[in-house]
């Protein structure tokens, strides 16, 4: 007999399926129990009567532990007031293994630090296999984009011999005598592949050695970035927005239940609209210098920090681009602004109700010279960057590209506190196992 | 007006299109000029009459070099003696800019160290674009398989604190002065996962710091490693068969014209068919013990090497299974096989045509105390590996799963002599940059 997913129940009412799970709750009188099952797919209430399965077998079931394995055969009915609206009337139920001691993760609550380090278990629990499960559609969706788009998917490398920008914040190793750093963006390597196949996108982890401990810091994340040769800033901004927003639409048509489960504000996704509004970075900075918070004293040329984007951003209800940065805070190969070189092409999306940024991007500097004094300005050692100046030297067109942090998107769009639980293993400082 | 790709010129026969790409070939009349474009999606012959464009502009055409950036306007015209079977006759071309120096890499043979060397310039050519592209379909090709299965994508850490199996080809970092390596497989976290959320698998890039120099080994990968609760050997095997056989089709069905660029002998695709054949290790050797070549005194217990695998995979015009290996030579977590502990239920998948193994996969030890033993007997840290023993304590059920690597599928199907052809910018000993 074939076993049938929890979540595809309703394609089998008043039929006997065979479910495989695990306990994943229960309560018991004396003649009938409840378990409620979980199989990773979604949650079921299973409904076992003693005079259905007879004394002995009752008596086992009624004992089961939490998270014990099971294998289900009854009868699937629709039953609105259950957990999925579905129930099993339980015919036989099959004890897979006994657990060697009571469950670590009960029902009651539980330190943060304590769940941490059994990440392992906890990932059972029905609110993170929700925020595991929207990640996964997330990552589904940008790859549909991409795809629908044309884009050529194609992987940087991890083990870069330099750094986009500076080695301060990298992981450095060991590569059979040789000096070489864990990739912070793939971003160089896509520029030279666009210009081989138009348009790309790479999607991976990326690293950051950062010492900081804040809840919008991982040391290792996932980033897609995408790059389009004979492309410009504002065709670059409107991927972007067409992006975000059908991450936000795959997610709301595809992952109701699981952000019931989390609780998440709907209509706060609900209501992002295109396009999404857009503001320079010398109009945010009178924004802020206008408003009565401890950071009104912000000096033009200065970067935001959290208070300063989440400031903004709570002025409106979809993401909203910031463009034209200062030149001189901005990386080296950004372009300037053709009618004020002080400040570059490039923007930043940042979410709303305080999530921050999610995406950077903007146009790349295309010519040879401007591309070699600046590599001057900031000190970085040209021999390492020739390949790089090679796509200036042998058709240079106009590109473009931008990065969008996956567990960033994730935290938001599942309205979560910490950005630890958007992933599998997070990985922060003093934090790897398991 | 909007940009067409070359690909898409059958939409637009007869019309006026615009199209933005580098100048990959040409030559040139007293009259006519033949360019050949390439702009990522394809190449396409342009046809440029100097009565049409003038004087002026034709005498600047003729003399443009190889990967000279320009825009064309013109009419696309069906051609079915011109590469796609289609041409422009331009009515305009700009050229967007100069190239500093002549290009380096022109249409004669060049030696694989320079091409190496110049990798950034080396993708723009045809074989290298058919390669990315081929890669590329095969990552949708895996995602959509899994997707459409009800698998989760949980992306595993890259940073681990122990090794799956020793850490002599491990890279090493510094973790903020903890020790730290790169992960040369996730699976060990995805059976965390499937115990969660029942089917999941990972896909990203995993590291092996060997130290040899060979034609089938990269030492940064991409992996995808699938790990499935409630499932055992025969269903893991069915699993992995129908994803490479949907793999092959996929690419036989969306990159035709890169399967005839890259000269690939296609009908040895074609005649591949489900089910594979599966060997046991015992009937393998017999294979190989009956033969006249130099490994006939193969001995029961050793590990195949590339002649091996190569001799026996010949004997087949489908990849093959050789399941049940001897336990002494697979690894600490593979299940014994109930009727001869000798041998576990793990199977290794053998590509046609010497390309080597390309899965490696098989069922799981859910008993704890033989995790235990086996943990003991492997001289491995159990401090290590208590949260993984811990999905033995707690709700321990028959699993299963396995990994197949990316660019050994890559230089299969597109019939490469050397794997370094499969990805962006591979990662060999000695060798980083670009």
């Amino acid at each position: 007999m074939e076993t049938t997913l929890i979540k595809n129940l309703n394609t089998k009412t008043d039929q006997e399926v065979l479910i495989k799970g695990w306990v994943y709750n229960m309560r018991s009188s004396g003649k009938i129990s409840f378990l409620i099952i979980r199989d990773g797919s979604a949650l079921v209430q299973v409904v076992v009567v003693k005079k259905e399965v007879g004394e002995e077998e009752f008596a086992k079931i009624a004992k089961l532990g939490q998270e014990t394995p099971v294998i289900i055969k009854g009868i699937a009915k629709e039953e609105p007031r259950s957990v999925g609206g579905y129930e099993i009337l339980a015919s036989n139920i099959e004890i897979v293994s006994e657990n060697k001691s009571e469950y670590p993760i009960t029902h009651k609550e539980h330190g943060v630090e304590f769940l941490a380090d059994n990440r392992h278990l906890w990932i059972r629990t029905p609110k993170q296999t929700a925020i595991l499960k929207i990640r996964s559609e997330i990552e589904n969706s940008i790859r549909s984009y991409f795809q629908k788009r044309d884009f050529v998917l194609t992987d940087a490398p991890i083990i870069t011999p330099a750094a986009c920008e500076g080695t301060t914040n990298l992981f450095e190793i060991d590569y059979h005598g040789d000096k070489a750093y864990l990739s912070q963006s793939g971003q160089l390597y896509m520029e030279a592949a666009a210009m081989a196949l138009g348009r790309v996108y790479c999607f991976g982890p990326a690293f950051r050695a950062e010492k900081s401990k804040t809840r919008r810091h991982l040391l290792e994340f996932w980033m897609v970035e995408a790059e389009m040769a004979f492309m410009g800033f504002e065709e670059n901004i409107k991927i972007q927005e067409e992006l975000v927003y059908t991450i936000i639409q795959d997610v709301l048509n595809n992952c109701e239940n699981e952000l019931i489960t989390l609780k998440r504000d709907i209509d706060k996704l609900k209501q992002i609209s295109l396009p999404f509004p857009r503001l320079s970075y010398s109009e945010a900075v009178e924004i802020i210098q206008n408003s009565d918070e401890e950071f009104k004293n912000f000096k033009w040329g200065e970067d935001f920090g959290a208070p300063e984007e989440t400031y903004i951003s709570n002025k409106f209800t979809s993401p909203v681009f910031i463009h034209r940065y200062p030149t001189e805070i901005k990386a080296f190969y950004m372009k300037p602004d053709p009618t004020n070189d002080k400040v570059v092409l490039g923007a930043d999306l940042i979410a709303p109700e305080g999530y921050g940024e999610i995406i950077g991007g903007g146009e790349r500097i295309s010519d040879l010279d401007l591309l070699l004094s600046r590599i001057k300005e900031h000190d970085l050692p040209q021999e390492s960057f020739e390949w790089y100046l090679d796509l200036r030297r042998f058709g240079s067109v106009e590109h473009c590209g931008f990065g969008l942090g996956l567990e960033r998107t994730v935290a938001w769009l599942c309205g979560l506190e910490h950005i630890r639980e958007t992933t599998l293993f997070p990985r922060m400082l003093h934090k790897m196992y398991p």
